[in-house]
């Protein structure tokens, strides 16, 4: 199949091109290096080294495995490249992970807020644009977020719910309740893609994504040069993976405020697996499918837990903190997500282990010396536009 | 009361920013002339005569009724414009008309539709961000439209709807299933709004409009001058307003496809009067609340068959013309849209009569040498980029 991976040098996008690439199909990536410019203006980096450029891993990656995958570096927001991509490439399949994907970027202030929003809903308009003008039955996988629901009081279903009213039924979106201007960002580009399946017959599947967790890949542990980005500073790292390396440095785990905050979180080898599933068995023509892609439910204290638990058995001496919470949201709330769809493809959860958390501690460990402390406590604050109110 | 009226030189934004400043009210218009550039850019012009620029008429609107209204000629997708505004202005209310408001123009091709959700999207985050920076305690009454809900098989909620699922029970935004870039960038809007509600302690007030109709209002019928603009054309003109001018110059009526097309009406006198109720009564801190703001409910066919009735007792033949559907929407499906809450506040609606359809007649005859019919019958075809794609 040819697969184009939007944002194809990010902690997915990258080991998502090396999976399908070793998995005999024709990859392309694309990516501009948002990430990258943003760590560097922030000064702050991936714990794991990773090559210059995307031209250098994949030269790595053709070097360790044989297999080639194309790349070409620049901005979906650019109209005319997106176009030059498409035509380039035909492709049969398009996987996006090419948006900004932070939600404490998002609300450092009205600048990332602004960039936030349009970054992702204009690349998102060019690429459904170029699959309707260029390549009208590919397929689009695109990434969203089980942010996009919020917490809800009730079951959060795939995508859509029936709803009986007034003695009258239909089944309608399920409607979101975004907690981040990022957050809200992917909800924007739901409705949008939703549309262009309602009135160009264009086939998508919307990945409601929970938390990934894990450093490690088949593809990635062949060798140094093929590890993925592995972030840990609080604007671009999540819960698991912080918690990991805030036990191997010896910093107090994070948990913002009371920790009864429940996500969906699943490891990086099943986000790979479920964004092949959703490829190779694509979605209708006309079709909006969504998917909630997770394998289990955590509370942040529950987490905290376990790797203090597995902390203890290699002789770490693991403390909780309960900082303040810098976000808006509720600390104890109801959360039941429904995901049977993917395991209904063939889906097979690697759960999380006291073994997969120790194994993550040892390749951290490996690169400790890299770690830059300064940006592991949250300093970006939800409300920080209010606080700033001039009196 | 302090009010900012965004969008203030536009067929309502006029015509409100003289309905507050005629009752007493500290009125200061925006406008960036967004829609007079559209105009001139299509070679469409609106069938009254209005002014030179928004200082002109409010130059005149002081010489007719000795009230000032205050201007800023700029755009708001303009930072550093948004904060000058708020900071000169300190306004209490904020009625923000200032968007591009057209669902055909932004389904013209990708440039329309980017521009259109950007425009629309970065506009009123500026708002948002200004609101919570310079005037917390403001009331923002932002116009929505009534096609964000689309035509679900349900009866249509205002806003919220009470859901009961798997024995639990939540209040939740409405689904939304917009019908065009331009309407999904409403419904971008309404998130983010919602969101600054929620985050920042905001108060805001959605209006989701229906179809307004009609010419004239207290204040434009006091002089020419003072005239608000009125569209015919297929991408700004709205239903009823189209086919009454159709009717004065005998072109067909332009039923879209089958005419079962049902939507919520309302006379801009009625416009005026929900928007000074929100205004008046605003939404508490925090608080995201939601009008439906129409009147009636009327099908396009019986719209039709309304002006061919008043069109006989004027003495005009009207012939309706059912012409291939442009959009790609239900023309026959349920459609019940509850819209009690402005009723509640005091509305007293002004309903579609015979007696305002031939007043409309009258006006439109007055000018109708103005008209430039090359514009009347449907261009922007929503699958136009679907049938444009490459075999």
């Amino acid at each position: 199949m040819r697969i184009l991976i939007l944002g194809g040098d990010g902690y997915l996008g990258w080991a998502t091109s090396m999976h399908f690439a070793r998995r005999g199909h024709e990859v392309h990536a694309v990516d501009n290096y948002l990430r990258r410019r943003a760590h560097q203006e922030a000064g702050t980096d991936s714990l794991t080294p990773i090559g210059a450029s995307l031209p250098a891993r994949v030269e790595a990656f053709r070097e360790v495995t044989g297999f080639e995958i194309g790349v070409t570096e620049g901005d979906l927001t650019d109209w005319d490249l997106t176009q030059r991509v498409f035509r380039e490439v035909q492709p049969e399949a398009i996987v996006h992970y090419g948006e900004m994907p932070s939600a404490p970027y998002s609300m450092i202030d009205r600048d990332h807020a602004v960039f936030t929003q349009t970054n992702n809903v204009v690349n998102t308009l060019n690429v459904l644009f170029a699959m309707a003008e260029i390549t009208p039955d590919a397929h689009l996988v695109k990434l969203g977020t089980m942010g996009e629901y919020g917490t809800p009081n009730i079951d959060i279903e795939e995508g859509y719910l029936e709803i009986a009213h007034n003695g009258r039924t239909d089944t309608l979106p399920f409607p979101k309740i975004p907690g981040s201007m990022y957050h809200l960002s992917k909800v924007h580009d739901s409705h949008n893609v939703h549309f262009a399946c309602r009135i160009w017959g264009l086939r998508a599947t919307d990945l409601n994504q929970g938390v990934v967790y894990g450093i490690q890949t088949e593809e990635t542990a062949l060798e140094e040069r093929l590890l993925t980005r592995f972030d840990y500073d609080e604007v671009f790292g999540t819960a698991l993976n912080r918690f990991c390396l805030q036990a191997v440095i010896g910093h107090p785990l994070t948990a913002y405020g009371k920790g009864g905050q429940t996500r969906g979180y699943l490891n990086i080898v099943d986000t790979l697996r479920c964004v092949e599933l959703a490829a190779t068995n694509p979605a209708e023509a006309g079709e909006f499918r969504v998917f909630n892609q997770f394998t289990e439910q955590f509370s942040i204290v529950e987490l905290a837990e376990l790797v203090q638990k597995a902390g203890a058995e290699v002789g770490l001496d693991v403390q909780v903190e309960h900082v303040e919470n810098p976000r808006v949201e509720l600390e104890e709330h109801y959360y039941n997500a429904k995901h049977t769809k993917l395991l209904d493809l063939g889906l097979e959860p690697h759960l999380l282990s006291e073994t997969l958390i120790e194994s993550m501690f040892e390749t951290i460990e490996r690169y400790k010396d890299r770690v830059i402390p300064d940006h592991i406590d949250p300093k970006t604050r939800w409300r920080g536009v209010r606080e700033h109110t001039a009196p």
